[in-house]
């Protein structure tokens, strides 16, 4: 086995637990975030800086990486950890996400999927089986299972399909990822769960998923557009119905508050390209609500982003120099927005597993609670005025990343 | 007097020397090279990094700071080294380069210089004391006076009445400067000699300049598309004429192997956006050559950039990474490929200083003049097929930044 997850801790109100997962490339203090470094990069960071903040695992999309440089040159070249000389642990996802989004340009059949390159319309195929052979190349510490994720609302026979198709694919990437154990005996392998909102179809799914087996699961299909209440409900009752005793991954999921609701229902593990993403668009998340950084009242401001955080980026920069840097359009914005949305994200989740450990996870949570959604800092007031300046900067990067 | 020099060691076959130039700010070795920071950051550079790789002293644009975000803001915040939190040397230009670039947006009249700002089109006017003015607000170390730079080639009467209002506009700033001195007893002023590739006219200009005495001399108007070989002799001409207790700055100026010949011919201080322009252009500097890392011949090469360089990312990532990064467009290929030329140029003049001070500079510049120009590898192979591969992206960016 690739993996060893051990349960250090468990909340006594809710489902949440502290673990160890232990892996090849180190260890992974849980619940934790996994930074997305889409095509082998986390977007505006260095590997150093990504160790300095405290990241231990990272996830890379295959599909991104297949395209380019290549499953095969990866290979040659280390897989993912030598490539990207990143030492830390490596999940990738299946590449399963990324091509159903293309829609257009891909199409599923009961054997796989054929797409089209969003980069130069080449032809590719992708089964079950070879979407692990090309992760064992990447050399990932965890490999997740092809999967075939609905948006939302869809209706109850495209996700029944969705269900079947994803069991039957998890079945055979269990299968071959056996007969290939050999080669990479340090790798895992995780099979993902489907059913969109739809509770019953949930816990088939799962029944399925687990009948194959696998050393840990993941809840897809979430974060796709459903309402937040509906995505909580179904994150709930879906990873109860989990083996307490393996890793629980919910997939793109989501906002700082997300994580802590998903924490609270079960999940250990999650990643978002929200920090980053939104870290470019100049929005950035502090311990007073997200604020978007460009706007004209932070010109003079001489304080850092969060006067709670010590982040590098906050022990240094103050808000006009960055505001600035977002105007003239300097790299060294995205830089240190990036930087800081990140710890913001990696220092809840320590934060997060600190109170389970120390037994005040519901205390915890109830102040995060009656705090309310953070919102930008001023929002509220723009739109008392009618307008609404940043919203679909801040909440367009809902779900994971293409 | 804000700064002072001395002279520590001195090459005995040319006019390099070794000096130590001390600011408000710290200390900087001579010769020494200038990252430019054109709007208050280094394209792609934190300051935590600039501080790692040894920069000691960075150059920031008058005209790009004062239109955005506005000198006063600035002032503000603690002037340059409080906005930017750079703790080291700061150089501002005069502004006078990049409005004499704007051309048609500019007009120059006897008192000072209009121009139209190129981001909105709106009205401004530079005088040599308003230049003096928004450069204390800024709180450089040293700040250069305004003046009038001419295009290669000029008529020998532009060139003349360059020199003239540059001359005019020197003991303006100069006077000005004085009066304001009590205000900012830190900061120096630099003297700019114009005079294009005339000899007379560059002594004509040195003497002026002179007359009205300043901490440092500067050379303006070269790398403005002048033969290499007459740039060399132009600076030594009017190097030569300088006094030799005072830091001697060649502007704009240039590859690693001009900084070289520079410091030959007596230059103490460099500055030029090749290194940080030309990464962002997928161009490296290493001791073998330049090499254009986006080339195909590097996709499975696992070696760094530079193997004998020792910078941080030489230390931990590959040609092949950082080719793979360009190609994806991903932001961490031009914070790398800066990173690593910026640490190649002050390295090359750690290496000269070092060489000068240990008596074996001669040495070290008939290796480097034996070794020839250093132009991309590989290109010397793409020329014989017919091809010019990638010259315009390494070539085209002699001469200052606008």
């Amino acid at each position: 086995m690739g993996i060893q997850f051990e349960i250090i801790a468990r909340d006594g109100g809710s489902a949440a637990r502290a673990g160890l997962l232990q892996t090849a490339h180190g260890a992974v203090e849980t619940p934790a975030f996994m930074p997305v470094g889409t095509a082998a990069s986390v977007k505006g960071m260095g590997q150093g800086q990504l160790e300095e903040m405290g990241a231990q695992i990272i996830l890379a999309n295959t599909y991104h990486v297949y395209l380019r440089p290549g499953h095969e040159i990866v290979r040659e070249l280390g897989g993912l950890h030598g490539f990207m000389a990143w030492p830390g642990a490596i999940l990738t996802d299946s590449g399963g996400f990324q091509v159903m989004s293309l829609k257009e340009l891909s199409r599923v059949t009961e054997d796989g999927v054929w797409f089209r390159s969003h980069l130069d319309g080449s032809s590719h195929y992708l089964s079950p089986e070879r979407a692990v052979e090309i992760q064992l190349a990447l050399g990932a510490d965890i490999l997740m299972t092809l999967d075939d994720c609905v948006e939302y609302p869809a209706s109850e026979e495209s996700l029944r399909r969705a269900v079947k198709l994803t069991s039957c694919w998890a079945h055979r990437s269990k299968q071959f990822f056996q007969e290939r154990l050999g080669d990479s005996p340090h790798s895992s392998l995780f099979g993902i769960i489907q059913g969109g909102t739809d509770r019953g179809l949930r816990r088939e799914s799962a029944e399925e998923i687990m009948e194959a087996g696998f050393d840990g699961y993941a809840l897809g299909g979430l974060s796709v557009g459903e309402p937040k209440a509906l995505s909580y409900d179904t994150a709930e009752s879906t990873l109860a119905l989990l083996p307490t005793g393996c890793p629980r991954y919910l997939m793109g999921v989501g906002t700082p508050e997300d994580l802590a609701e998903g924490v609270a229902r079960g999940a250990d593990l999650f990643d978002c390209v929200m920090p980053t993403r939104n870290a470019r668009n100049a929005c950035v998340f502090t311990s007073e609500g997200r604020l978007v950084i460009k706007n004209a009242r932070y010109a003079r401001d001489a304080g850092p982003l969060d006067p709670a955080c010590r982040c590098a980026v906050c022990r240094r920069y103050s808000r006009a120099y960055i505001r600035h840097l977002f105007v003239a359009r300097e790299m060294l914005a995205a830089m240190l927005a990036t930087y800081h949305n990140l710890w913001f994200y990696l220092d809840t989740m320590r934060e997060i597993r600190q109170a389970i450990v120390s037994g005040k996870f519901q205390d915890w949570l109830a102040r995060m609670r009656a705090r309310g959604p953070r919102i930008e800092i001023g929002w509220r007031e723009e739109r008392l005025k009618g307008r609404s300046p940043s919203r679909d900067v801040c909440y367009r990067d809902f779900g994971r990343n293409l």
